[in-house]
């Protein structure tokens, strides 16, 4: 297991559901459709979410890398 | 579709409208007539944003990708 | 002893339980199954933590290293 | 259109009134005389503006790149 | 004396009681284990400080260097 | 007039005064007498200035580039 | 003079007392006793100035270069 990598989970999550939390308090929620070594993200069906409810609908949405602080698969085990 | 790339939606936003957020909490709309690798970005017929709503007009604007949170295609499907 | 390097505490608490303090004031708990030398962490059973008390749980998490602040296994020696 | 570059919008302002936005909130407004690719850039006859009104002037001004948020041309089509 | 090097005296600190500054107001104190090029530093038995009085222990803790501001032993001459 | 750059500004103003705009909203006012391409730079006789007025002296003083806003003559055209 | 460079100053105060200001509004005096091209710094008999006044005693120190604001000699000519 300690071949393991962390890019790993964004292989795995690619299509599926995340939230990512950003620098400056954001929290977006959508479909991962893309990524880089940067960790720029593109998430469509993208809402933002305040206290873990929807504040409103992104739509399609890049997220600059340098500013993600951590990525979570929705559903995850 | 594991090949899609963050990059390719600012290909695909080409010449038409974006929103884009900003360290420091400025929300910008406008029309996208080019970036680069380091994600700097020209906007004309700029807006700036306070909650949705239009606060003044900034004409064209050059945005400086060390600056940027997010960048999302207004009308995205 | 003085060969002792940073990352040995890394490897030594693969697959164990860790906290991580991340910037922003986020304090993670969860078994780290992934890392690398950027110290982006993967975090499976993650919850967050206020004041020591579980506020959310989060999965499984990936965290970017240029947030972390520190890594502690949860029960070191 | 697609090989218009950000840094078009420079070369086409120079010896023309700008406005840079800057880390901290400053705005300040002038004619862009020299930049460079760290978007350094040189304003002459530049005034510090609050609240798009004149706070001070601060005549020949260099302003570090890495401060810089956003360059407007003040006349922009 | 001009020969001496910052290094020099986290090598001097080694196995050690040390004070740890970290960005975010973080006081961190303990036994220094390891460190290296980047200022990554390990205490063990470490304990966080606030006004100098012991707010918690940490046990073990990695601190990532691009977090540090400064590091003293504890008992300097 | 395009060849000019950034860095003239700082050669035209070496042995004058100058005012200099830091992180953390330090003001500072001095000669001068050196700077390298960091935008590190030493002024001599050097005033702190608080909302224009003078705090206090600093006497000789290098302030690091990667803290610097911005550099203005203090008596520029 | 135009060959007078930043560090400069550093070896002429090195051995001798020293004010820095640090990120996050320290202000550390001291004896420098070594220094690197990042600006790392180790002083001796350091103290921590709150508006001038010492706070506290550190003894030894390393302060690093990427918290550094300004460094002064404590005298001046």
């Amino acid at each position: 297991m300690a071949e393991k990598r962390p890019f790993d989970i964004l292989n795995a999550a690619l299509n599926n559901s995340v939230i990512v939390g950003m620098k400056g308090g954001y929290e977006i929620r959508g479909t991962m459709v893309a990524f880089d070594v940067h960790m720029n993200i593109v998430l469509e069906k993208a809402e933002q979410l305040v206290d873990g409810q929807v504040k409103k609908g992104l739509g399609t949405v890049l997220l600059r890398g340098d500013s993600v602080i951590y990525i979570s698969p929705a559903f995850s085990p």
